[in-house]
């Protein structure tokens, strides 16, 4: 017996005396339906059932753990290949299969009612109408047994497992890689280099091993523009390169880390500037985990370094560090929070709306910035985090109505004009797990400091 | 007035007096909601917009176009950047520009009656909930109205005009280009190389020019396995690696073609019989391409092509070229359709089922093989069409219980031995436009012929 059987015995040890019922959902189509986008099975399905075929089931009844899978006809062998045996499919999900044509009977001679079974809504809604002949019903978190289900996951989820540990590091390790061939790519001399060239390089080592990105990656000379996923600038010489990739393994765990790199080898001294004080509020965030710690106050404490750190530089002036976080002023420059939860997802359970990153009674800021906090829970041994400060100069939030008397009032213009054409954006993301020591870097170490970093671009 | 104004107008005047209203769709979450696949607009809103940004909406009223934008909030700066101006958008879009809060109140004040309104379901079924607001219902095929605009879009989208003609040169040009770096990386000397290798320098070139594949690639050393889209088998040798990959251009158009190389740089006797038979049949399914033409006809054609060789090569025994017709036998080693329709779409309108691909009142076949021939028209010019006979195979189809009778009566089990592992699937694609002279070949020449593969590979 495995590391699944040990979950299905803790969920069923949670959900009794309910019957748990999950979808591995189907492919979604593109343009027409069949076209689709590569399937990608829901997390909770792969976190019982390892991985598995489209429109599979994965059932929980009296403590035992079911796989059904979808029959498979001589059409599907033509298209697709043989598909995998019975055998192989129960060993690797440790369940006992069974095809998708038999659950309702299987259901019924088991005596299972709908209304005692618990399920989870899929990711892409529309999927849902597929529990209908099942349970009478779609899943909703609002529906009281799914919620119960859906907290018994956070529950287990948020806590991972030496298996979990292990793919994470697979995932992260994969990630570092990947980053690696793109500081690479960024030093090799070549001529009309484009932010395209870094992202072959890096998705080259992801997809070599089959696995997947775990989001769609930001490469970009405008860091500022947090989500910018086009790809295709000219790498101009003077500019900061920021770099978000996250590689999912192939069994779908996710690592996600950012760098930014000077396109020239060189930070300029206000590239260098603002990206000491990023790196110094990364450490101290880093600094601050360990079990019991409270997220919230994690996020705060970069909010503090960069409230510190820019008042030094004279961007922010005319009020104490005090006044500088009542007003909110420096959500400007780093308008994102600290970082998520990790795991199966890039962001961890994000399905389930905010229940596995926000703790029970805690609801989300409406203040810029911090609405954006993912993570507000209390830590606890286990939870994967991410920590990931930036600070961006985005030119229009300085002209926008709502944010005029803050910035009148503490950001001196004059002094952060130069800041918006040089430096754009920096963050620097690693993955981390609470532990009892506080916290473990899950990222393999890369070159991190501007002295590391200038020195690999150096090296022929 | 540009190429969007004549399809507003043609299809104002198909559509008259009714009112058209189009949704560019919203992007589709792969495991939670921030975590979306790339966009990809729905391409019927696409041939009357141009590009467009998820969430738009496009209505054609009392003979003017009009493009309703979302609104671009100061989150979405930060995320996404500065949108695109108003002005960007009219011209681009050939539309009077609003913004989707102004939807329904335009439809009102301009006295339009939701009974009036014809739209067309997205292809996520989901998203279809966001016209209950304006229609009180969602779009559906089933909707006398709905139907009536599926049905004028399929008759102009059928007709390439000169821009649709101009976008899909530049996809098959992408298309061939990729494919001629894939033949090179084929050809480079690496060690341990795999299917990967060809994947990743094919992408390079679509990617690079900010273009996107136009379905998922095959790139396989086991063509047999139709849609075998998992990439990473090692390229052995003495194996035929069939490359089915198509570019869809920045603004959408598709190309789609197929080659099929030896790893070794030489065909086997054997892969040379294949190899040469199938070209044979495509060349004399593009004799066949003309206005009038019966394309179950251009299907048909192959077949009998096959038929003649298979028994020339002993494979098929036993039979007349009729009586093996008849038996359906040659859909065992051609078990899917000659070709489809091509345009924003790889397979153009299969958002619409068959009322594209099928002519009123012709049904799919029930027929093994047959049943997957997607295009059954008679031509007409500017029609486009890809033309893919292909030979496999598969030895489960040898040993399937429902074809027993036809394989002991047909074919030589003895002689197609050697055939499974020494050739394994063979499929030759090219893209042609129907015009007055027959047909116009869309995709750049490459190698094609045995010794125009085997002379590129052996060049240095």
């Amino acid at each position: 017996m495995g590391y699944l059987h040990s979950r299905h015995e803790a969920l069923a040890k949670a959900m009794a005396p309910y019957t748990v019922l999950l979808s591995s959902g189907f492919p979604q189509c593109r343009n027409y339906p069949d076209n689709t986008y590569p399937f990608r099975p829901a997390s909770h399905f792969l976190y019982l059932a390892g991985w598995s075929a489209p429109g599979s089931y994965f059932l929980l009844h009296n403590g035992q753990a079911h796989l059904f899978l979808p029959p498979y006809t001589i059409d599907d062998v033509v298209w697709s290949g043989p598909g995998e045996s019975t055998q192989e499919a129960a060993r690797r999900s440790e369940c006992t299969v069974h095809c998708t044509d038999e659950l309702a009977d299987f259901l019924h001679t088991q005596g299972v009612r709908p209304e005692s079974i618990c399920a989870l809504p899929l990711p892409c809604e529309a999927q849902n109408e597929s529990f209908e002949p099942l349970l009478g019903r779609s899943p909703s978190l609002g529906h009281e047994l799914d919620r119960k289900l859906a907290l018994a996951l956070v529950e287990l989820r948020l806590h991972a497992d030496e298996q979990a540990q292990a793919e994470l590091r697979v995932a992260c390790e994969l990630t570092v890689r990947a980053h690696l061939e793109g500081l690479k790519a960024l030093k090799a001399p070549k001529e009309g280099k484009t932010e395209y060239d870094i992202a072959q390089a890096m998705l080259k080592v992801v997809n070599g091993c089959g696995g997947y990105v775990s989001f769609n990656p930001i490469i970009s000379t405008s860091g500022e523009r947090l989500h910018q996923i086009k790809l295709g600038a000219a790498l101009v010489p003077d500019r900061l390169l920021l770099v978000d990739f996250g590689a999912e393994s192939s069994s779908g765990w996710a690592g996600d880390i950012t760098n930014t790199w000077p396109v020239s080898g060189r930070f300029s001294q206000r590239q260098a500037q603002i990206y000491n004080l990023v790196l110094e509020a990364h450490r101290s965030c880093v600094e601050a985990l360990a079990i019991g710690v409270d997220y919230a106050q994690v996020h705060r404490r970069a909010v503090e370094v960069f409230a510190e750190g820019l008042d030094k530089l004279g961007i922010l002036h005319g009020g104490t560090i005090e006044e500088y976080l009542n007003s909110n002023v420096v959500s400007l420059f780093f308008p994102h929070g600290v970082g998520h939860l990790m795991g199966l997802d890039v962001h961890d359970m994000e399905d389930l709306g905010d229940l596995a990153g926000y703790a029970p009674g805690r609801e989300r800021s409406t203040l810029f910035g911090w609405k954006s906090l993912r993570l507000n829970r209390n830590l606890e041994a286990g939870m994967v985090v991410t920590i990931e400060p930036g600070l961006y100069f985005i030119p229009e939030l300085f002209q926008a109505p709502q944010f005029m008397e803050t910035v009148d009032k503490y950001v001196d213009m004059q002094i952060v004009g130069p800041y918006f054409e040089e430096v754009h954006g920096v963050r620097i993301e690693r993955d981390y797990m609470v532990s009892e020591t506080g916290s473990v870097l899950l990222t393999p170490d890369m070159p991190t400091t501007i002295e590391e970093i200038e020195q690999f671009m150096a090296r022929a």
